[in-house]
């Protein structure tokens, strides 16, 4: 055991190389420079208040294309400047965004769900805080939570799903040895949800069924979260994949593995026994 | 290989038992009954704009107490009944909700963070289901994407940190065989995500210097991210435990293990290195 002060003295030494904003702002705050603003999974209802009110306030937002509503644009920044990222490449991107930060335009960087989860924002920061703009990161509700909203369930039940994993298949970008998903779905109580894997449902059932996993496993999945054009496909490992292929889905799913995919529903009466005996004070911290 | 119109029939089949709401209503979709809205971190301007609006048009909010900041009560909805559901069992809760909403108040449910992370909403809604009032849920921002706004990262980082897992550590309400941390901290790629364990780093970060796994691994706690005492404790799996009880916290911070804990300082001018010769492009989906 280090002495307390020790610990405080090595961890100050530690944020003497740290960048000064991390200490300085709390998430949430809007701060200076370009913000990278979590559009959420679609609904304009599901972005953050700040979020809105900087998207409102913008002249120019670099936006995420097609996986943006573009309702959400329509609702809030019609007058401003869009340019869509799809096909550029940082090169394009970063100058776009300094010259216009410069030129005193306010400028958003619009991702789709939350920056953090598989946003590919970091590289675009970094670039730009290296041409001497400022950057940072404004959360925004990601595609799991809003599926789970979908299915009437929680990512995490007591007993049955202690656990979630936000993960994405192997392919092009992630090698074989690299794919996590059977070793969460063998570990029985975790909620796998697949990000970026709506091309390979059929595939990596197949895998999981290879590698033994009960056929019977519930899988979900759910098309365009919040989209008017949301979809839901219900069935298990076994049957899963034949139902996305059969409904033409390649893209923008987000796939659900585990109890808590079924929560609703078939298990409902039981929960409904014995409901008063249930204590909902302990968990309820989103701690 | 099924024929796809046996996979259509079949899953429209499977349909038949489930609820009908899940086909009817998108997330984000305001819905009859009693809203259960994800407050988000803390930070008023991290609620979503319909979870907002619900919020502001409430007569009665029952709130998960000091897990949802008082200023956002303050700011949306001070004129409204608030009731602290803190120490209140399901029996004194639902009838509450019930009768508020059978007498035609406007009624919101209000938890921490994402609903569906640890957040014991699905208990309440099927009790209140089972009394004829229908529930529904506005998803919300979890506390770990303001943990990673307020570091500067992402949760996930193309080829260091591939996967997410949110978990909690065991205690009295997780069995140890249930105690995945260690596994994913195995995995080498994965950013683990504690929830719930505030009180226990020391032992835990004990376990995995046990288990054998790197003491230099980055770990991050961030405790109450996004509010207006939003602090951030920096070290390793060896040296945070003694950091953060120096500091004092034994609730409600987010723990962060793994690389992406430190992306942003350390690892920047690797970052900086030919970030011309990146493309941005492919994964910037939350597909």
């Amino acid at each position: 055991m280090t002495d307390p002060q020790d610990a405080i003295d090595a961890a100050t030494d530690d944020r003497a190389d740290r960048d000064e904003r991390i200490q300085a702002h709390a998430a949430g705050d809007v701060q200076d420079g370009i913000p990278f603003v979590g559009a959420g999974p679609g609904d304009p209802g599901l972005l953050t208040v700040t979020g809105r009110e900087l998207v409102e306030d913008a002249d120019l937002v670099v936006h995420a294309g097609s996986l943006v509503n573009s309702e959400l644009l329509d609702a809030y920044c019609a007058d401003a400047e869009q340019v869509s990222s799809i096909g550029k490449d940082l090169e394009e991107l970063v100058p776009l965004m300094r010259d216009a930060y410069e030129d005193g335009r306010d400028v958003v960087r619009l991702h789709s769900g939350d920056p953090a989860i598989y946003g590919a924002a970091l590289e675009q920061m970094d670039a730009l805080e290296h041409e001497g703009v400022p950057t940072y990161i404004v959360p925004g509700v990601t595609s799991a939570f809003a599926a789970s909203a979908t299915l009437r369930t929680q990512l995490t039940l007591n007993g049955v799903a202690n656990h979630v994993a936000f993960t994405r298949p192997q392919g092009k970008t992630l090698d074989a040895e690299d794919d996590h998903i059977s070793e969460f779905v063998e570990m029985g109580d975790v909620t796998t949800c697949l990000y970026l894997g709506t091309h390979a449902v059929a595939e990596t059932m197949d895998r999981l069924l290879d590698d033994g996993h009960d056929p019977d496993t519930p899988v979900a999945v759910v098309y365009h979260a919040s989209w008017p054009d949301e979809d839901v496909i219900e069935g298990t490992i076994e049957t899963i994949g034949d139902r996305v292929e059969a409904a033409g889905y390649r893209a923008s799913a987000l796939v659900v593995i585990g109890d808590a995919a079924r929560k609703a529903g078939y298990e409902r009466s039981y929960l409904y026994d014995g409901w008063a005996n249930r204590d909902g004070s302990e968990s309820e911290a989103d701690d």
